[in-house]
């Protein structure tokens, strides 16, 4: 048994996007592409260099600047959690419509040279955030260290006791465990109630560390890991019942960053294609055993993790416009080019499925 | 407590070493190094493409090509284990010198295409090896596999059952289980007889997993894993007590292979420094407490580790010239150079300790 020849879902909501700074020339090459994956809904990371995104008068102008390259997309603007960062500046920012706020671990990934050693002094902005329902995002990694054994294959692992830390601390916090890669998160995920949710990205549901190892383009951090916690993804996907949703953690890098001098920049660029590279893993998944029956792929399913959860958990009304989405409807382009930017996209060259607006 | 500033020892062996094709591009730029290192005796690896060495005619006319380039080394020449060779050929090969055969498992690495997907078809060759002393040299890796949750990180460990059936089945065949990248290998290694033993790299003293995701160069088979394994490796070169020697696997790609369009070859260059590099590694790991006391780090420790142990199992003489290490002697190049090739060195740009023959 496979999946239907198409579905139709709802339009999507991504929630967990890198669009570099704008006006650049990477987000003027990848903002345009969001509607492209069927998406109306993005949560915009705010990692931005050479200064992060900490203030709401910072976010507001973000916003404004994507909306000038494509004002049909609801981009829904986050913090970096800083020391800057004030409990009035957390009010202000329920005011102001804004999201949620990203928590880097100091040192785990791109752009988390100003990120978080301890969460301790962040007291009171948390119990701010927990009073207004500012969604707290995390990124789950705490930082390679080799005298206590952390490795980019563990470090998502380790972090779960600093998750569960925060979660007795703040009970109504809500919590986004971000880019999940591991059956260790997702099994900590479903522990709690309902105010912590993780997402999944599309390359997860695709990657083990093999792919990534010889393939600089699908070097990612978290780090996709082993077979065992692909499969506990993919379930997660299609077993969602709204503790799992989409966010792609799409992560423009110039080809230069990849493949040029110095080390490789982490990150997967997703985003034209998001949806179409769950839909192929699922398919793999199903041919691999990964999903013990495509009956398991319900409209419902992908509908939830898709569009419903995530909007549902961030507050904002459902989609409005459908999609269509059918079988190696596209193929991927080898790179997207623009002034200034070239980005190799995931399974570049391969066929995925396609996305139609209805 | 620190190591000494310098140390006279007897000339090293290496004993895995990668040329490539000779003539070539890459042979040219590469053997004229080995002595460059304080290294006076080498085992070539027969893994050539388009063609890997399979009959001894072929590795004595790899061997001349070699010594063409520099007459001044001692080449141990192997055999690539395939359907092709007999057990006359074996015989033949220890009369024409030939000092191991080489065993790739299929798909584990590098120019594994011809490999072995099990032993048992090669019952009357190993017999044949075991009765005429040649030694069965091992990369001691299965082939990923996610359907039986094998990856590069578990690769190592799940030959080890392979390795313990051959050491059951052949019970005096020499072995070397080549490149150690675990505690695992490490423990079982020293659970056989004498008869059995294990190669290690230099640059797995110092590499940890979090230092190949983000660089190429630091890319190889079996790749380098987690802080646990590599404080294994360090401890059992300077507790080697025979059953541990160089072998560096020396893998020189050109940078297009590394750097250019595709995927990323896997293997590590460290042929020119490669006595340094041992050296700064095991400095590093007296600094975070991997190795308990520089005291640990002996002349004879590293006399064995480097020439006499390599010599004794494959029955040569023991050098009869002296180096001396310094540290911080000599600055590794960013890249070398030649017609045809550019090869970066492991810890290109940085200081490690250089070599002078006394």
């Amino acid at each position: 048994m496979a999946l239907k020849d198409s579905y139709e879902l709802p339009a999507a909501a991504d929630m967990h996007v890198h669009l570099r700074n704008a006006p650049g020339p990477i987000a003027e090459l990848v903002t345009p592409t969001i509607r492209k994956a069927g998406v109306d809904t993005i949560f915009v990371m705010p990692n931005l260099a050479p200064k992060p995104v900490v203030s709401v008068a910072e976010a507001l102008e973000y916003k404004a600047q994507l909306q000038a390259i494509d004002p049909s997309i609801n981009y829904l603007m986050s913090l970096y959690l800083h020391s800057s960062i004030t409990p009035d500046e957390i009010r202000e920012a329920k005011k102001a419509g804004i999201a949620g706020v990203k928590a880097y671990p100091k040192g785990a990934t791109t752009n988390s040279q100003w990120g978080v050693v301890s969460f301790d002094p962040f007291h009171e902005v948390l119990k701010t955030m927990e009073e207004e329902g500012i969604v707290l995002n995390l990124h789950g990694e705490v930082p390679s260290n080799a005298s206590e054994g952390v490795t980019v294959m563990n470090a998502e692992s380790k972090f779960l006791p600093v998750l569960k830390n925060l979660v007795d601390k703040y009970p109504r916090l809500k919590i986004v465990l971000e880019h999940c890669t591991t059956a260790d998160a997702v099994e900590t995920v479903r522990s709690f109630g309902e105010n912590v949710v993780g997402t999944i990205t599309a390359h997860h549901l695709s990657l083990l560390v093999d792919d990534w190892s010889a393939n600089v383009n699908n070097y990612c951090k978290p780090s996709a890991k082993s077979p065992e916690d692909r499969k506990a993804l993919l379930n997660a996907v299609i077993h969602s019942k709204g503790k799992f949703f989409l966010g792609t953690d799409s992560a423009p890098h110039d080809i230069s960053a990849k493949k040029g001098k110095g080390n490789t920049a982490a990150g997967v660029f997703t985003q034209p294609y998001a949806l179409g590279y769950v839909l192929t893993a699922l398919e793999e998944a199903i041919v691999r055993g990964d999903i013990a029956s495509a009956s398991e792929v319900t409209d419902d399913s992908l509908a939830g993790f898709f569009s419903i959860y995530g909007r549902n958990f961030y507050n904002i009304p459902q989609a409005t416009q459908k999609i269509r989405l059918t079988r190696d409807g596209q193929t991927v382009l080898d790179s997207l080019k623009g002034t200034g930017a070239e980005i190799v996209p995931f399974r570049a060259g391969e066929k995925t499925w396609g996305v139609e607006w209805l």
